[in-house]
């Protein structure tokens, strides 16, 4: 197959593996000696180390965040936004990307080797938190000899992550960019994550998360878990429009016993097939507790403002009108929260019908704020060096 | 146990086995030779039998509708509104409430035995549109010999029973009342019932519906069906209001394993474990399925005011602020058809933080609403004769 790859991209890419051989201390208090970390990166570092963004992903996502791999017709999960001549181009910026640990595309996590016992991690995988991807990230970052990130990027838990960063390490980042996130997740996020867990638990096949050891997987409960997550990232509005009430099979007719299927119902029973197949439920299970347990100011009195108080970078918040799950409002408080410690903030609540997803999805308007806040930090660089 | 019964309240009720004795055609071609039916009523029929209001229950209700079983502290699902000087009130009308075909408390359907196979129905009972229920009604009625209703009267899928009288029946009931209901289902509101049904199957114990011969029951997805449901009746706000982030178990202090539970996740999994052992699974997917077919006009050329335009009642529609599972814009969608075919419409959008459980749980306004249409009809009544 030949891949006729647009000029905007960043072309043919492959990932590294980087051992981290530091010690890492979690947050729920084990230890984890050394850790191996799967990363991609785009652009070319300067000489000063000036000009790197970090990309933190969210629930799902991995280092494999733009460009090709060979022999690949898909690109990387933000393909869109990161490339050549786009908001976050590689003509001028080296764009870090990496699989945070936990998750289940070659970082250490739950499918891993615990060197303690030779088995895999399966469901004794240490608890994390969002601080602990920050930690994990610092080391990388150390390993390039990064001592600022231009910025640091997310979306969801992405942006859960570039504001911890802001609120851990201030002087290590020039700014944060905070995309469809939240200070803290609802009850009635979290009972849609709870839903998804017991979904997962409930497959027997789940065997207490030690499925690996048994060579199974609980696949009917992850795609359970992902069909639940997919309804909520997408909004009402779009899946009218997208599949409203058209029939895959079957009709009304009176006297016709044939079932019905709908189109809706087979889309998702396929999102759910094949993200069962691609994911680690125990994985899946450990990062939707990373979001639940994420509460920004937690540790600062319960206070965002004085939470916000400790960085020193600039911010970017942007939210999306139909997105339901991390509401407009929730950005709102954020911009809000940032204002009021007296930091530079812009915020862009940019129209779209897409849902959570609009964060991964081309959006003129959401280009243009990305790309035009991007740009005066690349200006700005470029102009000091 | 001796229970302080209010006033207000029908007292000590029980429920009467109906067997229909006559064939019902369904929708899909079957042919039930005859079908039971529980049912409960409240108050007295009057000589001329015109005060007969109709009450058409939901995915969950059953024929307990008011008042106290024997022995029981709990009353029936809509005692709020149902009582004396209530706004359903039993002093002046005749209460019919029954359980319809295809649930499972009692009358026909999955866990009844087919008498063909001497085997329960299971899987096997057949699909079910809200027009089999109308139907059924229908020779209930006749059973009482009464001849029109003054009001049938329902909410949700209830609201889609009081539409599908007044089209199919129009001389055989004087007011329609349908509450928090929807003309048919978004594409939203299927995928959350196929992600419910899929959950059901995909528990080992579903054993493709013949769980009964088994002596076993699906009980893990059916947890999972209703606490999905749950999630999407609650608006986001009262989840918000009664747990917020408040915790169970566990606590948050770094360096510390011992996993936290959040509130919510605790009260969701605590309805679903105790919903799955008082509801059939088959039923509860029949019954998910008739939500999803429910499509009024599809007979009409797709043109909801052709519709209505066979109706010859009158109309109360309500909706509640907070509902986003049958959002106030479905409710005034029939408001405006009603309108436009020329029909007589009250329509009441009534402020609520409950979503869409508001229709099952006391508020003034709505009780206002209802009971001031309801005392309307029974003064017109009582006038009459």
């Amino acid at each position: 197959m030949t891949l006729d790859i647009p000029k905007n991209s960043v072309g043919i890419v492959s990932a590294e593996k980087v051992l981290i051989d530091k010690p890492l201390t979690l947050a729920c208090g084990v230890v984890l000696p050394s850790h191996e970390l799967m990363v991609e990166t785009y652009g070319t570092l300067n000489a000063d180390k000036s000009n790197a963004l970090l990309i933190c992903h969210a629930l799902s996502g991995s280092h494999h965040a733009a460009g090709f791999h060979e022999g690949d017709d898909k690109p990387g999960w933000w393909d869109s936004y990161i490339g050549p001549g786009k908001p976050m181009d590689t003509n001028r910026f080296f764009v870090v990307s990496l699989n945070n640990i936990g998750s289940c595309f070659g970082s250490t996590g739950p499918t891993s080797i615990n060197p303690q016992t030779g088995e895999p991690w399966g469901a004794q995988f240490p608890a994390l938190r969002a601080r602990d991807w920050v930690e994990s990230q610092r080391l990388l970052m150390e390993h390039f000899g990064i001592q600022r990130w231009a910025a640091v990027v997310g979306g969801s838990l992405g942006g859960m992550q570039a504001m911890r960063w802001a609120l851990e390490h201030p002087d290590k980042l020039a700014n944060s960019i905070v995309i469809a996130s939240s200070m803290k997740l609802s009850a009635q996020n979290i009972a849609f994550n709870e839903i998804a867990r017991r979904a997962i638990k409930s497959d027997p096949e789940f065997r207490d998360g030690n499925y690996l050891q048994h060579n199974t997987a609980p696949r009917r409960g992850l795609a359970l878990a992902r069909m639940i997550g997919h309804v909520t990232y997408l909004s009402d509005e779009l899946m009218g429009q997208k599949f409203g009430r058209e029939l895959r099979s079957g009709d009304f007719a009176q006297g016709e016993a044939e079932p019905v299927e709908f189109q809706i119902e087979s889309y998702l029973n396929y999102q759910g097939d094949k993200f069962s197949g691609d994911f680690d439920a125990n994985s899946y299970i450990l990062i939707t507790k990373m979001l639940d347990y994420f509460d920004l100011s937690r540790e600062y009195q319960n206070d965002p403002v004085q939470a916000f108080g400790h960085a020193n970078c600039d911010f970017l918040v942007v939210s999306f009108s139909s997105d339901w799950r991390f509401a407009p409002q929730r950005s709102r408080e954020i911009t809000d929260a940032l204002i009021a410690a007296g930091k530079n903030v812009s915020y862009a609540e940019v129209e779209s019908d897409q849902g959570h997803d609009a964060f991964l999805l081309p959006n003129p308007r959401y280009e243009a704020v990305l790309g035009n806040y991007l740009s005066r930090v690349a200006d700005q660089l470029e102009g000091a060096v």
